[in-house]
């Protein structure tokens, strides 16, 4: 089945221990339809400036990523400059210029309105709604957000979350929404904001999904499952590791609902190849892996992190 | 086979959101054998002071521990206070009096002598060194260490991780150790002065062990597992609970070997029990979950660990 992504596509400048890249290809729903891509169809809702040209256009015409929805506005595109020099789990951000997405206006091609799934990437949660509302048949809807939308526009993020079937977040984001630092305490509280699934993604040791089958029932009981990371020889550029992530787990999950109904095994699958799309993304600066990656060497990789995780 | 433990058996003051209690038994030799009780024979070599009664002997002995090598000597015990009110992954350590353990001279009574299996829990790399070259004949040799000896006592720490199986640490530790950030390239590193394996644990995340059948030979491929750790819904107290892991993993080796050759099977097994005895330490305060812990509940949740942890 198909999956719509609303996002950032952008130019970022990055400066890692392994060194600098000047206005690379970024931004949440580029990393994020290249990994799902490998998947399933994808579909892009995006602003871009002037300065997207043929070139950038090629990254996503070479994995068959459907770009009708990339809108080309006056302008330059959304540009994000952030390093990783003390700490590769967490990026400092020096400059971000918001240019044309400042008055982005998300439009629906029409080709897209059949898609069956719908990711909501790290956007003003005022846009994931009007999308999200925009596409009432979608069977499935999963969304990202961050610090800044959960800390000063809660009341519009809570909005987004009442219309998400899945939230992927990082440890601090759970912790923050939640106002709890224990994590099953936390999954509990943002589970009975709206979403039956919450993916919590713990950086370089994995992540945890928790379920609840009855989202309004606090006291049932979450399903869990914990997946952890593939430990990576080296980490050039951890920028898109968590957007990667979230294109291989919906992706999958979008590539196993076309073959039936999403079983238990699916989602926990799913889990294992979030894991290994967010360790490819890892392993050059921007998307420069997504790019040059092929379905066999993903094959590999979960193979890998399944011998490495399972006692049997 | 049976375990000897040299460490700290001491009294703890620990508060944690949960509470405070004072002068709880700990010592990492206590939550070290207590775990480990559960597997295998566990001997214990340590001192304490005049305020070691019977009460805490009877802690041991409930266990089968065999305590004859716990010396008396005039004085109090070893004493830390500390507190966990910010962070649960991170002790905050308010005082620590080493009172009758500054003057400690291990001493190995005879009935040790047949010990298969040694373990050096964090005490001063000197005296680890001391009890590691009284007991040549034993088979297997783990340890642990901290923050204060690998800055302050490198040399000396150096000896011990020569005569060394494996090294059990946390992440911090191990990134100092080895003046290296990336986890794999810290592993390799640490395996090149000595330990054939290293266990890092990653507290609420799991632990990954890392192991090579040729120590000196620093570009064989290093074998890689790792286990995830339990999402707790509640931590009361975080203390003991790395000692824990190494007792629930140690003791489980030892008694695997006890059954034949340790399989690289055998050694994911330790890794799974060492993070179920881990979770139990926290879930009461001080040494208490462990005291009252049965082996039906040790099985179940290693059943249930593997639940939530394998695809398939």
């Amino acid at each position: 089945m198909s999956i719509t992504v609303v996002g950032s596509v952008a130019y970022d400048s990055i400066e890692t221990p392994a060194g600098r890249r000047e206005r690379c290809l970024g931004g949440a729903a580029t990393y994020f339809s290249l990994a799902a891509s490998f998947f399933t169809d994808v579909r892009v809702i995006a602003v871009v400036g002037e300065d997207f040209g043929p070139e950038q256009e090629a990254v996503f015409a070479a994995r068959n990523i459907d770009t009708r929805g990339i809108e080309r506005a006056a302008g330059k595109s959304f540009f994000w400059e952030g390093s990783y020099l003390e700490n590769l789990n967490e990026a400092k951000t020096h400059s971000t210029e918001l240019n044309v997405f400042a008055s982005f206006e998300p439009k629906i091609p029409d080709a897209y309105r059949d898609s069956e799934f719908l990711f909501l990437a790290n956007i003003d949660p005022v846009l994931q709604r009007r999308v999200r509302d925009a596409m009432p048949n979608v069977k499935l809807v999963a969304g990202d957000t961050m610090n800044y939308w959960i800390q000063d526009h809660r009341p519009a993020l809570l909005e987004v979350l009442k219309g998400l079937d899945i939230l992927l977040i990082n440890d601090t984001e759970a912790r923050m929404l939640a106002g709890n630092s224990n994590l099953v305490q936390a999954a509990r509280s943002v589970i009975a904001l709206g979403p039956r699934t919450l993916v919590v993604k713990h950086g370089e040791y994995g992540a945890t999904l928790f379920h609840t089958s009855n989202p309004k029932g606090r006291r049932t009981e979450l399903r869990t499952f914990r997946a952890p990371a593939l430990p990576l020889k080296e980490v050039i550029d951890p920028t898109g590791a968590g957007d990667s992530f979230a294109g291989g787990f919906f992706g999958y999950l979008a590539s196993s609902a076309a073959a039936g109904e999403l079983t238990p095994a699916a989602w926990r699958l799913a889990m294992f190849y979030g894991g290994v799309m967010g360790s490819f993304a890892c392993e050059r600066f921007g998307t420069e892996r997504l790019q040059d990656l092929s379905r066999p060497e993903i094959d590999a990789r979960f193979n890998l992190l399944r011998e490495i995780t399972h006692i049997d």
